[in-house]
């Protein structure tokens, strides 16, 4: 029976992702601080789509043709050019309500783009904020799945590492998993206990330190709080929109 | 202080390398099943050094224009066209002392000239057999250092990022840390703890997996054990010999 079930792997860069055969894949974008969960709250709070974007310029130019809100990131803060940036609390129901967002991030966008690229079959993305979603919809799915995460600048960190664990210490049983990655990703999690923002603080983990230095406790508690915007976006037609399950 | 120490970085897999400059840095070069665990295995029963060779051509070339053992592995097997294959077993004393052994292997030779070719200052090999002598080695280089998993075909593997882990939590103490692989492996061999194969068992890890096909469960638990060959393999002019402390 075991044989039959689909494949899960993580990969934990985005410079690994050549490693994956994504066709007829499943691929969840991770990007915990804080891409896809600010794409999850928009969604949630009522966007109408949002559009990742690879370039800041890209961004730009479509904000000149369709009704948008532009907003991206490079390095943690709002990109030049661009309205606004890439908090959570950036897109309360209602301001981004019935609207379109057009983003752009260093990392998160980057990977959907890379996904979209060579082929995969469904894309998806993957935050605390939205783990019951992802789970719910993995547990669904017929295809294989890759995990990927979004990372920095392709180094592994933390916090991908963790959602990804989380993850799959929830689907784990639907899946065949022949991949020390996962294995990594589960045990972490598992280790990490239930206060994730304690854990990253005490491993020091690189992109915390650089939010905090910004002042952005507050955005990082809540991309590592489980299902406070419980949506599942779902990449159709160049945008990301809520699934209907 | 704390800043005037040097920095470690672990780099879980060779496809990530360019992402850290190796230029004036140590650079350990793990692939505990089983290049790193044989090479110190070579070494310390006297051997008189290994030569990391990139491809089996150049291992046969080699041993035609010199006195030499010509041995190496390709996917856990002896290569075709090579004499001896990738066991420390392969390797006793009686056999091995005041040879030259010609080594090439799927992943941690390719790491090594890898590592040569982007101009690592030092390069020296690490794996449980030898835990001891690269630790002490480390503390007390002045140099940044990078630990360097070489992985299984750029796919992450849990016995290097344990060895990575080991070494972390003995030398920390000396080096400046901000990075988020070196925290992933530390945690995963604090989470280990003492019986390193039972986890590898827990885990299904993936070369485990691999070896165990093959039935070499007797290399797998050499391999895992701490300081069984304690010597530190140096490169310097092609060649890994013991490094006189």
């Amino acid at each position: 029976m075991a044989n039959s079930l689909p494949s899960l792997h993580t990969c934990l860069s985005p410079a690994l992702l050549n490693l994956y055969d994504v066709n007829h894949t499943t691929v969840v974008i991770i990007d915990v601080l804080r891409a896809t969960s600010t794409i999850a709250t928009a969604l949630y709070n009522g966007a109408k789509c949002v559009i990742p974007v690879d370039s800041v310029a890209k961004c730009i130019e479509l904000g000149k043709q369709i009704d948008s809100i532009t907003a991206g990131e490079r390095d943690g803060k709002i990109a030049e050019g661009l309205s606004y940036g890439n908090s959570p609390f950036e897109y309360p129901r209602e301001f981004v309500g019935n609207k379109t967002l057009v983003l752009t991030t260093t990392n998160g966008t980057k990977l959907l783009h890379m996904a979209l690229e060579k082929g995969a079959g469904q894309i998806v993305t993957g935050s605390f904020p939205n783990l019951s979603a992802v789970c719910d919809y993995l547990l669904g799915v017929k295809t294989p799945v890759i995990l990927g995460c979004a990372a920095w600048k392709d180094r592994i960190n933390l916090e991908d590492t963790l959602f990804a664990g989380a993850v799959i210490s929830r689907v784990k049983q639907a899946f065949s998993i022949n991949c020390d990655s996962s294995q990594m990703a589960e045990t972490l999690y598992k280790d990490a206990g239930g206060d994730l923002y304690e854990f990253l603080k005490l491993k020091n983990a690189s992109h915390y330190h650089r939010l905090t230095g910004f002042g952005l406790e507050k955005d990082i508690r809540y991309c590592l709080s489980a299902d406070a915007a419980n949506v599942l976006p779902f990449y159709e037609n160049g945008k990301l929109v809520v699934h209907k399950g």
